[in-house]
Parts: C-alpha cells; structure tokens; sequence
C-alpha cells in the first residue's frame, strides 16, 4: 500500500509538501504560498492583510528571502509570528524549507499561515510546499505582456493580485488587456485590483480571504 | 598542461563561456549581459540602447525568455539583428544556449551583442555566459530595498541602470539611499538614473557604453 501511495508522488519535494499539508490540515490552519517578482510588493501586501483579518484570524507569517531579515521583523513589529527563512542562494522556497519553518511556530490556534516566497516569478511556480493556494501579485509598473513571458505562475496561481494601480495613469499599463490574457491562460483565477500603498481594493480580498479561511 | 588549465574551471557552464569569450574576441565584438527583475524594462532598454548606437555601433541581440518571442521580434522590426532562445522552464540562461545562439548570429562586423536575460534577480547572477559586463537594471517601482534581499545581483553587476525615474514622484524610492547600498556593496559600480519612456539620463549611458566598447 506504501508503495502504491507512493506511486504517484515526484520527488521528495512533493512527499514533503504532502507533510506539511497534514500538519496544517490537523492544526486547522490554512496556508497561502505569496509569489511575485522582486519589488511587486509582498510584505505590503502581507501587512495589509494582517492588518485586515486581525479582528478574525489568528495569523503567522513564514519569510523566504535570499538574504536578511528587514520582511520578518517588520511583521513581527506587527505583534504576528514570523520566521524568516534565508534561502543562501536559492531562487525559491522548498517544501522542506517551510516544514522547518512551521515545526517553529506555534500553530495552535492559528488560521492563516502566510509564506512570502523568494521574489522570482519562475521557480516557485514549481515547487509546491504544501500551501491550500498559490496568490501572485504583479505590479502595473512590471507591464501587462508579463502572462506571455511568465506562463506557468499565472496559470498555476489561484489569485492574482494587481498591485500598485494608484500608478496606472503613469505607466503604459492595459489592465483590461492584462485580466483578458490572463483569463484565457487560467479561467478559473480570481483577480484582485489593488493598491497596497492607497489602500484601494484590498477589502474586497480581505472579505475573499477570509470566507475561504473560515470555509 | 590541459589538466592545470582547467583546474581553475568550476564546472562546464564555465568551460563554454570561455569558448564564447574567445569567439567574441576574434570578432571584435562587446557582449552585454542584461539582467533585471521581470518588467524592470529591459526591452524598452535595449530599444533605447540600439537607437543610441545605430550610427556608431553594429548591434545584435540574444533574447532569453521563459517562453513567447515577442522581444525578438520587436528588435527584429527595427533592424537589428536578433535570436530568440526560450529556456522552457529555465530562470537563467546558461553558457551553452548563449552558444548556440552566437553560432546563429553573422557576426562578422558586429560590435556589440546585448544578451537580455531571463526576468529574475537571483540566478542569472550565478552564471557567466562569456560577457564583458553584466548590467543589471532596477525599476523604482521595485523599491531601495532591493540590494539587501538579492546582494549577489547588485555585488557582481558593473552597471546598474536605474530606470522610471519618471515615477519616483509617485513611489517612496529614495534614490540616494539606493545608491550608498548599492556602493558600499560593490565600490566600482557604474550607476545610471533613466526613464527609457522619457530617455532621460539615456546619452549619459550611450556615451560611456560607445567608449567602452570602442576602447
């Protein structure tokens, strides 16, 4: 039967993936795998998000950077858990990285469970870590073509955020051209528009967020 | 005596980028690797960069991308010599793609070669292609943050183009800031402020690139 199980499992990534999922689902926990390009703006993001769901949700936070520390102790300043992950070198996160990572929180009690991936909008399409959804965020200042370059991200994600319109009268960005392409890679995807700096249009992902986490 | 030249040579991505360093010097020709976060802006760099040098310089191009031939084929309509490589699944290209592409090229009477990277600020750092320099180009919209997340990028790149210096009045960019990282990381970087949708700051970046190449 092990074998069997087995059988259709890829490599030790998936197998650990697969642990995390477990661990997640008998704590309760639901976990969001973040991915963007550097400087789409991830940790705004996230605080925004916690700052959305603290009367709701108990939440913690897994940082995955190449390098430094700033993203976790500017959530931890927040009063939320967060473990920051140095990757070294490496352009994504692994599955083992964040069963590491989870197996220091305290998920007791936790609903939320969310993992900034490192800022690349290829390899972490890949690796899956054990998350309910993968949410991507693009910024208008990256340009609409990105889908046709990018493929796998956009259509491997469940949620595209938007991000950064308060700059779109400044920029050359076709918003409308954008969702059209990206709908017909992933027709199953939820978008978001918003501005992470403004705040415009995140309470309409706070309201999604949170009925899929209670759900 | 083959055994203690290659004692210094990592790994075979090293071995073929010299090959492609030695075929670039017998042609005479400048190799530019371009590397930058996905919509940082580097076709609309290159566009910028071809049109500076059209009188001085004859240019080809290497476009490296995950999937789609769009960036090619823009360089393409306005004249220029231009090769697509799509990595499939790649990040980064490596030596050997670069390779082939070169053999793809009539590069006799060709003075430059600007190879655009795959859009990612981690790996394409790791890998040496047979360049003369690697520039790396950083959006505003990305932040003055980014040199401590991704170190490696900014430590080996010798130019660094800040570009859509159009929206720092829309961004919290501190260009200044930016710039103390960025040298206290790595000394003899060259740094070059531009918007390629206005060109400013572009002559400044066609005047040294036109001397270095002709140097």
């Amino acid at each position: 039967m092990e074998i069997e199980v087995l059988e259709g499992v890829f490599d030790a990534n998936e197998i650990i993936a697969r642990e995390n999922r477990a661990l997640l689902d008998k704590k309760g926990a639901f976990m969001v795998n973040l991915m963007a390009s550097p400087g789409a703006g991830k940790t705004s993001f996230i605080m925004k998000t916690l700052e959305g769901v603290k009367e709701t949700l108990e939440c913690a936070v897994i940082e995955g950077d190449i390098a430094g520390k700033v993203d976790s102790e500017r959530i931890a300043a927040a009063g939320v858990q967060a473990i920051q992950i140095n990757t070294g070198g490496s352009c994504h996160l692994e599955a083992k990285q964040v069963n590491t990572a989870l197996g220091r929180l305290e998920l007791d009690g936790v609903d939320l469970v969310i993992v900034e991936n490192v800022g690349n909008l290829v390899c972490p399409a890949e690796f899956k870590i054990g998350e309910d959804i993968k949410v991507m965020i693009l910024s208008v200042a990256e340009g609409h073509d990105k889908p046709l370059k990018y493929p796998l991200m956009f259509s491997e994600s469940h949620v595209l955020i938007v991000n950064k319109i308060d700059l779109i009268p400044y920029t050359d960005f076709d918003i409308d051209a954008l969702e059209e392409t990206v709908r017909r890679m992933n027709p199953e995807i939820d978008i978001f528009r918003m501005s992470c700096r403004t705040g415009e249009g995140v309470a309409g992902w706070i309201d999604w967020l949170t009925a899929r986490v209670k759900g």
